[in-house]
């Protein structure tokens, strides 16, 4: 039984993972948040108290933190006596945190794979080139460490693993990430710009056929009939969980397909072709070195800005095919949340909300010990109904279409 | 008699005047030209030696100054002894080159109006708020400056003098200027990306009904079928010889049409709600101070190196609608120039030949004496014939089109 969490980071997903953490805080114990700013830490335990989110009474405190900085971590772990850490910094942090988690034995979550700030884009299978290199080590020391533990990455292998548990054989899986959510700006990023346009500036990887493809950016489209979203137009795209799901099922195809409308590709793609989402410094007349990136960041809306006005809702889901008693089979799993019913319940928009509930689901799973695995765990690796049951009562609950798309649409456990 | 030219400037419209003052360096004498940065100044007069291009033998120098400081380009006019200075260096230089030559007695020429580096856009009648304050005092001292005496403002105002010298009664001018020309880039501007879009960031003021009227870029576009480019779409714009025209014959309508494809609208309109063509700094989350727009021009390809590649033609003109013997009469008079042709000859793309070519006719006439006014002048104010007759000679042939687009087309002369 581990207790008392650890929040790295003060974004709009640490804002969420706050909330819940409170929410939950019977299950959890002390809540801590620390980020580089400690404002931005305060100012989300101040939304929590806003809120009223604390279950019980209980320990709820911000912190300063350099988490580039693994010492100073396990510094504050020890300080905090936090038990589960739950990272949600930036996406250039992993290994530090984890490499606190292993030092101090703390759990570890987080919800994105690690990235080399000077990389655009790492080589498959992703996970390999960081985080698996300590999965040894976690063995060894029996530390938990929870990989990719938001929504996708995250809840997305659960449905993967739900949905292959059900079948003999598994054929494909299709990850599907919709956002037909409207924020009224002329356009923004739902996430850091830099994090956000870093994904589609790569190449795309995808499994299939039993190897690695590739595949440019808005290269491979297709319309996707989804339950209460109805019929919108996704792209394949590169994302963590293809990685793990291909180590792990590798006799599946495993692809990510993410919704963009129109308008968003024609923005990003005359930034892009303008050369303006590099992160290689250009020179002004005047002389000045600046990384156009960090300009477009500085004049795009502040994500967190968008939450008031968001309206609309999220379907994410997958499709997978396999066999069933010798016959084709198809289910998608999926989840519908809505933007308003975030931002009302902590502040917060829906892409920040289905990001930031996960974690907090898999930190209640390890305090609860039914996913403290005394070593590294992809989500898939772990059993999705717990999670699932969760999940629905924390606000994002789990709904199967048996059949694949269209079929009889249910709970996950009707 | 005015003899001996200085060129002030070092950009691509300079290059096309230095070598035309070349080719004409009977007529004008000596050939000095002076920049902020002297490299670029000799980078041109190198230019003009590898095309040969000096009729006869004669000076040809490269002089450094800073043209912002008035004393500086006076003693610069004493030492080389130029009794015609062409300014086409930046739109924020015009009032202190032209005190130099009020203080010194050279004649004046420019090719648009003086900006405010801190405006975006000058409210009518733009060269009152400047200019033309001046122009007693040139009169006065007996100073010949003729303003606005590029391609558009400059060639156009001729056009629309000749046409209404034609009539009993001018109602309207419409001056359309389209490039059908190609660079083969994803994208570029003509000119200095911080002057080119500043021309359309602004609103867009036109005269009609005796009146200044306002529009929005892009609020009114029509297609436009022209000779030799064929059918073009142009939308409304602000452009500064609509100024002089609207004083010069405010019984006229004026109004501007820039010639803009699909493409380049909708690069310029991602970019201009995003934020990014704004002279206003932002800051990034790093703390740097950044204006977006001169990121936007690093980003940009260099315009002088879009010439190599420029294929097609331009074509720029006047439509003018009166009365003439108590009937309607129109008339379309316009020039065609070829981009290739104008590389080919001075290393420059067909835009910067098409302003390049007529201040250095303007020199001409200044020199022979025609156009030698002693006072302020636009352009329409000046004889067109004499004028068109050095341009037909010297790379940009007037014709017209008599009962308007479509009708009789011929010289102007013919």
């Amino acid at each position: 039984m581990k207790q008392n969490v650890l929040i790295i980071g003060a974004g709009g997903v640490a804002q969420v993972v706050a909330h819940k953490c409170a929410q939950n805080n019977d299950v959890l114990g002390d809540i801590h948040i620390a980020s580089r700013t400690l404002s931005k830490c305060e100012a989300i335990l101040e939304s929590v108290r806003e809120k009223a989110a604390m279950k019980r009474e209980g320990v709820l405190e911000a912190h300063q933190v350099d988490a580039m900085d693994s010492k100073a971590v396990a510094a504050l772990i020890g300080k905090t006596g936090a038990q589960i850490v739950i990272n949600v910094g930036s996406a250039f942090v992993n290994m530090t945190v984890l490499d606190a988690c292993i030092e101090t034995g703390a759990a570890y979550i987080d919800t994105a794979i690690h990235e080399d700030p000077t990389k655009i884009c790492e080589t498959p299978p992703w996970y390999g080139n960081y985080e698996w290199k300590k999965r040894d080590l976690c063995a060894e020391k029996g530390v938990t460490a929870i990989l990719g533990a938001g929504f996708d990455p995250g809840v997305v292998n659960a449905y993967a693993r739900f949905a292959i548990d059900m079948m003999d054989e598994v054929k494909s899986i299709d990850i599907v990430d919709i956002n037909a959510g409207s924020h009224g700006k002329y356009f923004a990023t739902n996430f850091d710009p830099e994090i956000n346009f870093r994904e589609f500036t790569g190449t795309v990887y995808y499994w299939e056929d039993g190897q690695w493809k590739e595949k440019k950016m808005f290269e491979s489209g297709r319309d996707w009939d989804l339950p209460v979203v109805g019929t919108c137009r996704a792209y394949q795209s590169g994302h963590d969980e293809v990685h793990s799901l291909a180590t792990n099922y590798p006799e599946a195809d495993v692809r990510f397909w993410m919704g963009f409308g129109e308008h968003y590709i024609n923005v990003f793609t005359v930034l892009q072709n303008l050369g303006l989402l590099s992160e290689q410094p250009v020179k002004t007349a005047e002389g000045l070195e600046v990384v156009p990136l960090k300009v477009v960041k500085a004049v795009l809306p502040d994500p967190s800005s968008l939450a008031p006005n968001y309206e609309g809702k999220t379907c994410i889901g997958d499709l997978v095919k396999g066999t069933k008693d010798g016959k084709d089979f198809e289910v998608f799993v999926y989840n519908v949340a809505d933007h308003k019913e975030a931002y009302e319940e902590v502040g917060s928009q829906g892409i920040s909300y289905t990001a930031g509930v996960p974690p907090v689901a898999a930190a209640m799973l390890i305090a609860s010990g039914e996913w403290d695995a005394k070593t590294m765990k992809n989500v898939e690796e772990m059993d999705p109904k717990p999670f699932f049951s969760i999940l629905d009562r924390i606000g994002l609950p789990t709904r199967v279409q048996i059949g694949g798309l269209g079929g009889e649409d249910k709970a996950w456990d009707a």
